[in-house]
């Protein structure tokens, strides 16, 4: 049975879940990036074969899972159960990509976090035991995510320089009760928090104090410290929200985690040559760079303790025409390199 | 530890969580329903002291969870988890029902399935334990619905025979290792079904086959048959959706379950006087009728043994315009009387 470190939202997975295959499928832009050649495929095509931009998240995430399953040496009814979900209404990317398929589905909504919300509602669906292999998975778009939340990319919108680049990217996790590779050891359930921002083309700024919260708490159920981990994995708070984490951990905690932060949307690009402002977002950001370059380094042993902590903003367009502010998300999982 | 009964889909709990408290929150056309004497609260306004209908949802949340915690005798950090979700793009209802109350929160997506989601993985946190007292709730408004997934009220637009009427209503459950009540003894979690239903005004015909599946994985993964329970309660199939249920079931199975089987919708509203066409729908609908009429029954014994089947449609507007057939998931959670 899981410990609960507080009776509240930290838990240790005495028995950890191993992750024994990882998959990640990227777009152009990314391919195009400093871990262009980390992702398992990348397509120059914008649609990935299909009509329109969402039937091409659709794609993504079918192709993230059935390279899962490849990669994992198993059939696709060999999986007890596939945890997933993206920013499109309905989760339509997620819904549709397992239609059909047979498979034990559980649908979820975490915005950007869904990649940490998956992983964590996997391990737990393991130590339960009602499943012995589950695939959590997730996935972006650019082009659906801009004119869903943003404009249609016909209408030629200047974006705003805290505004961040929705990563069009899908990965998935395949994670199982026993085998080899990474573990998962510990997670925290984040709370939703909101400090009044109101303004959507800064997720980064409105996103950090979840993500401060969420590693203060783990930091403190966990009794560690940030140089216990060779790395504090954001998700998409990019380079505004990143700064702001950091200041925020420092001035409100006295927690120091300049050392080991990294995010996934400022690893993603380059953000300076790219032009992508503040640096990536989207579910697929945390996704796509967790499921190559961090699992690939936990594998070979080259990082030993990774917590990964994706972040999301809840808000809609209507929540935001009605001027209401952003509240957001994150979750964590402590990710340790394989016994 | 959950007793997976196919290594797939289904599982028992041989250690029932305990359902020691119930909610419901319900509007003015509810009110006026054969079940309108049943909700904790009802509300003869619309907007339930808001400025919008999204705004009113939340509300809805907030005052069932504010009413299960009364009626629990408990606190609000008393809670170890709170787990929900809506039908509003992004699940708004939801997360802004939470937003700064320092509760750790899952968001999912299940569309009408949420009911059942929210309380097989209120059990699975209690089951690894993570948690000791888990809040599962969902909600759905009837003019927030209609302006997102069809028109706007103002449009005046004519609704068709086999169209239903979302419900706006809330119900919240509160799921505890142990204490007195109800008991969840097993689950089955769905798989997303599409037979190509295209007609987004009849989503009991869309969803039928999800829920024909479940509940023969379910029939077949425990070894029961229909006569094995008092009540096999869909959430929201209506009139059209529940007499497909039980021909598919008859037809391709061989199973009858006519004369166990009830569907909230059909509970919920006088379909004749009402003017609700093909009877009630919406996350909401499965929520305030489960955690009024049936617990109640289940509570004193009337009811033994409910085989709760909530079902959603998993489309969006988008999805629906680009030509897409519509996919449906179920998922069942068996609900025993009190030891």
């Amino acid at each position: 049975m899981a410990e609960n470190k507080r009776g509240r939202s930290s838990f240790l997975l005495p028995q950890p879940p191993v992750i024994t295959a990882w998959a990640s499928v990227a777009g152009k832009k990314e391919s195009q990036g400093p871990l262009g050649h980390c992702f398992d495929k990348t397509s120059q095509d914008t649609f990935f074969g299909q009509k329109t931009w969402e039937q091409a998240e659709k794609a993504m995430q079918e192709q993230a899972l059935s390279l899962l399953l490849k990669k994992a040496e198993i059939q696709r009814f060999d999986l007890d159960l596939v945890l997933s979900g993206d920013l499109l209404n309905q989760c339509i990317g997620s819904a549709f990509s397992v239609r059909n398929t047979g498979l034990p589905h559980l649908g979820l909504y975490g915005a950007c976090s869904t990649m940490a919300e998956s992983l964590l509602l996997a391990s737990l669906a393991i130590e339960a035991g009602i499943a012995d292999r589950a695939a959590a998975q997730t996935s972006s778009h650019f082009a659906s995510s801009e004119r869903q939340y943003r404009f249609p990319l016909g209408y030629g919108g200047q974006r705003t320089p805290t505004a961040q680049w929705t990563v069009t990217g899908s990965g998935a996790v395949l994670v199982c009760r026993s085998g080899k590779g990474p573990r998962i050891t510990a997670a925290t359930i984040g709370t939703v928090t909101d400090l009044g921002i109101q303004d959507a083309n800064n997720m980064g700024a409105a996103m950090a104090p979840a993500a401060a919260n969420t590693i203060a708490d783990f930091l403190k159920d966990t009794s560690s410290s940030p140089s216990d981990f060779d790395m504090i994995l954001t998700g998409d708070l990019g380079k505004v929200g990143s700064r702001l984490l950091c200041e925020l951990l420092q001035k409100d905690r006295g927690i120091d985690i300049e050392s080991v932060h990294a995010d996934c949307g400022l690893l993603l690009y380059d953000i300076e040559k790219q032009d992508v402002h503040a640096g990536g977002s989207g579910c697929g950001c945390g996704a796509s760079v967790l499921n190559s370059y961090i699992m690939r380094r936990l594998e070979s042993g080259e990082l030993s303790r990774v917590l990964f902590v994706a972040t999301g903003a809840l808000m809609s367009p209507t929540s935001s025409l009605q001027g209401e502010s952003i509240p957001s998300i994150a979750h964590a999982v402590l990710l340790s390199k394989p016994t």
